[in-house]
């Protein structure tokens, strides 16, 4: 394969928008017709990247700080990339030029005067923006098309690692932990077996060993497996849990089971009715706790749940205690649903998805006493503590999980290996193949030390506390409750109006007012949401290491200078 | 922070092995106490480094072909990387240094001179080699040893990338996939809304339209989810067929419901008996249906388990068939599957996670004729399409997705938001938060083009057919099948046996030891299993483009050459 154009060839094929290619006049290159065909038919994209002046951009790109080799050609095809002979010298230009793209996307990311998002409806970007097309052909793009195309497609998402990105409970971006997400792509294995992942195997059994020491489980007591995705790890609890109490129902399914009930609080996430509804449990089964005012279960609540339930003739066998509910971050009372939990012979489950990495902290791990005494826990490390997306575990209870879901396939567990197959982990998952989640976070706990996450977590609190010490402050915010910061913008004409209906119905037209022209802007994103007789409200959560002081100053200037052009 | 050490201080460090650090002797360099600390307990591991001239490897690698700055100073703490003021310049060298390991690993990856693994036991690796130690500390490491245990994890790894990697169904490295990959974990989103994947999303529903098309489905009927895994896929399908027939289910659970029948075949993957086991069915209503010599099923004795289920009063709803069962790759009759689901009215599915791929090629694709007709479809754009792992999807029904799964979280899914919605596409997932797979796979489509993957899976297929021809011409090779091809190595001492269960006992052992040997060894790597009444034999499976006729043969020649010293 034969390079089929230069940088300046597809500046100059920009820059006049001929419909002849040039390509064809450059004796020195040799032009396959299929990319002839192709420019042909792009020739219309391109010409409204003349037009919009995009080629600029590319340009500039291309004398940008991170440029090592400047006159290094891109326009060849992925035939000419390894593992093509002689394709080392083509992959290592491309893999340059993609990671100077990425350095650069990641400098803007943290520089807070770059946008956080550059908004586009659907329809927009399925048109095609600026030469930017989705659309896929039969033909090849060449190299230097596709790393525009790597270009465009981090411009027009969403930087979740800018510090003024409050939208999701999972923010930021380790830089460690993208090196160990590199790492882990290169060597691209699956997680299944010690034959074909002898290093991340082990580096799961030790970070499992250093979290349960955290979490106050002995060496004995824990198991555990990283699966994708908090709700992921909660359908794992209600699996184990309802496998201890029925082992039966493995082979013989519900049908052999008496009606079961599940109880979790009315703050509590999602995942707990998918869950019921997904293992053949019904959504029904589960019954929801009251809480306080702060979103905490009230333990006295659980126990009449727990008694209603027995009265209805249901057999309840499973109790999610949250610590870190989805919208005000609150902690179930831990210590008092395990007293509860001992005296009816319940399973404990610890849905601590946001809250576990409290524990990192010896100032706040305080919050999750008796997270110990819980049969399962779910821990994501992607939100608090920042590890690349998606890395959750679930903690349980040793062998149980080899239990309850191996099914000893031959194929891929044979026991006559030459090792210690009790490594081979993977019949321990309900998946097969499994992504390689660990490696980042080993990587960055090595880079962190335990010192170092601890700092982490207390930063992202400090954050939360300055939001709502400011808050208190003001007369244009309301507090509903004082965890995960969240709160409500009252415009003057709201706030003069007297408590009732007609004042929460305006009042709940306001946050998502706020963030659609917050959207349209871009400098800054958060979430919002009802609960229950809570109209919408702001949510602000911290787990970006980036975010400082300054940017939660931002976020409330925004908020009232929007607020106060959309209410004026 | 200030800079720790320069990659010289380090290599004078191991060479000379004292027990001060040198460190303190250097007038420009300042230490916190606490990486003193580090260093000295850390002395062991260094020393032992000097020893086995770990150091001079590292060393080389600094002189590596991809060295751009060759006297970069790498001994930074990540608290000197970015989001730290002035990070950039230390981001950039951190992120350069590890592209240069990453490209040194891919280059010898593929490589043919190179092993496949450097196989050492589980106690050796966590013992710690050459001063790679798993264990994890209170206190950070710097830069520079987070690299280099970057290249020892590569090093003690599998490279699935490698030429002669015949272990799994998923194998090989796509440049472009892994570029995709890159831009993935930088980007560091999920998938679960428009307002923060904006672009991803819009992949996902292009990529779904292209293979819906492909396979054959109108506009209309096509929806589909990506999900971490083929073993989920599956599940997904069982769920949603149980939605279709019985939606009382997800509210009211399996006890609402009749005993139901699942029918898949002997050759079928586990992922059917464990959905089974999860969603509640259990694993006992599974029928397996009885495959012909080439581990087909067989249509009549699908129609007579359908009526041994129903004679049993179960009520059957669900038929797997398999496009490329996992050890043979066998393709059920989807034809006549698809008849026998019409007159019973069963839901259809097609496992085609491995051959799927095969309908990218003209010549390969009637292989799958009546895959239009499923209701759903596994396909595994990892294994015949090398995409990186894991990348999986299921196309379903129209809109069943999102009814079956969704619950309509008001934190995540605001109906009020400003733009289309329906884009939202989070709730039709058991999952919450969703890796992003999608954009690796939108990548290599754009770089390769239809055209291109079909060439790929040809190039494999071509593989296999002469792999065939090769044992088809030895009398030390004896072939069970001639799909995914899988024969057994007959030393000697064996062919002379006559059949029976004699031969069959010596036989059964001849795979393992031959591949223990090969892993000790490292230059090739295929799995082996017993299925049914035969005893081990070995499966090679093609999916990795990188491969070459000189790779089949050299497996071949490896196999005899081990099998032979084995049994001289």
């Amino acid at each position: 394969m034969v390079p089929v154009g230069f940088l300046t060839h597809s500046v100059v094929f920009w820059l006049c928008g001929v419909t002849d290619c040039p390509c064809a006049t450059l004796p020195h290159v040799q032009v396959p017709p299929f990319v002839l065909r192709q420019h042909y038919a792009k020739n219309k994209n391109l010409e409204n990247r003349f037009l919009t002046g995009k080629h600029l951009e590319y340009s500039k790109w291309k004398r940008s700080p991170y440029k090592h080799q400047s006159n290094v050609i891109c326009s060849f095809l992925r035939l000419d990339l390894l593992p093509a002979k002689n394709g080392e010298e083509v992959t290592k230009h491309f893999l340059q030029e993609l990671l100077n793209i990425l350095l650069a996307y990641i400098s803007k990311s943290l520089n807070r005067s770059s946008k956080v998002l550059d908004f586009h409806h659907p329809h927009q970007l399925k048109e095609g923006l600026e030469g930017f097309s989705l659309e896929l052909q039969d033909q090849p793009d060449n190299l230097e098309q596709l790393l525009v195309d790597c270009q465009d497609t981090l411009k027009y998402g969403v930087k979740t690692a800018h510090p003024c990105f409050f939208n999701q409970l999972s923010t930021g971006l380790d830089i460690i932990g993208l090196a160990g997400e590199w790492v882990t792509s290169t060597a691209n294995t699956n997680i299944f077996t010690y034959e074909i992942a002898p290093v991340f195997i082990l580096m799961e059994d030790i970070i499992f060993k250093k979290m349960h020491s955290i979490i106050g489980w002995s060496e004995k007591e824990g198991d555990g497996i990283f699966c994708p995705g908090g709700t992921m790890s909660n359908l794992y609890s209600v699996l184990l849990a309802r496998y201890h109490f029925f082992p039966r129902v493995k082979t013989a399914g519900m049908l052999a089971l008496p009606p079961l009930a599940l109880l979790t609080s009315t703050h509590s996430h999602f995942s707990i009715k998918k869950s019921a509804a997904v293992l053949g449990i019904g959504s029904e089964s589960v019954f929801l706790v009251k809480c306080d005012e702060r979103g905490k279960m009230i333990p006295k609540e659980l126990e009449s749940s727990i008694r209603t339930a027995k009265s209805k003739g249901l057999v309840p066998f499973y109790v999610n205690a949250t610590a870190g509910t989805t919208v005000y971050g609150a902690i179930d009372p831990l210590n008092d649903i395990a007293d509860i939990c001992e005296r009816f012979g319940l399973w404990m489950h610890v849905d601590a998805a946001w809250g576990g990495g409290l524990l990192l902290s010896k100032r706040h791990r305080m919050k999750l006493q008796g997270i110990d005494r819980a049969s399962s826990i779910t821990w994501n490390p992607h939100k608090m503590m920042a590890v690349g997306k998606a890395a959750d575990c679930l903690c349980g209870c040793q062998g149980l999980l080899q239990e309850c879901n191996q099914l000893c396939a031959e194929y891929l567990f044979q026991p006559d290996k030459h090792y210690d197959v009790s490594y081979d982990t993977g019949d321990k998952s309900i998946q097969c193949g499994r992504h390689v989640d660990i490696f980042k976070l080993w990587l960055m706990w090595k880079a962190k030390g335990s010192e170092g996450f601890e700092s982490q977590v207390n930063h992202c609190l400090e954050n939360a506390e300055y939001l709502y010490y400011k808050l208190k402050s003001r007369k244009d915010f309301q507090l509903p409750e004082h965890s995960n910061v969240c709160f409500w913008y009252l415009p003057t004409s709201v706030r003069n109006m007297p408590p009732g209906p007609e004042r929460d119905r305006e009042l709940h037209m306001v946050a998502p007012k706020i963030k659609a022209k917050m959207m349209e802007e871009g400098m800054t994103m958060i979430g919002y949401q009802p609960l229950g007789d809570k109209v919408n409200f702001f949510r602000c959560v911290f787990s970006n290491p980036a975010t400082q002081k300054e940017d939660v100053d931002f976020l409330l200037d925004e908020i009232t200078r929007l607020g106060r052009e959309l209410y004026s």
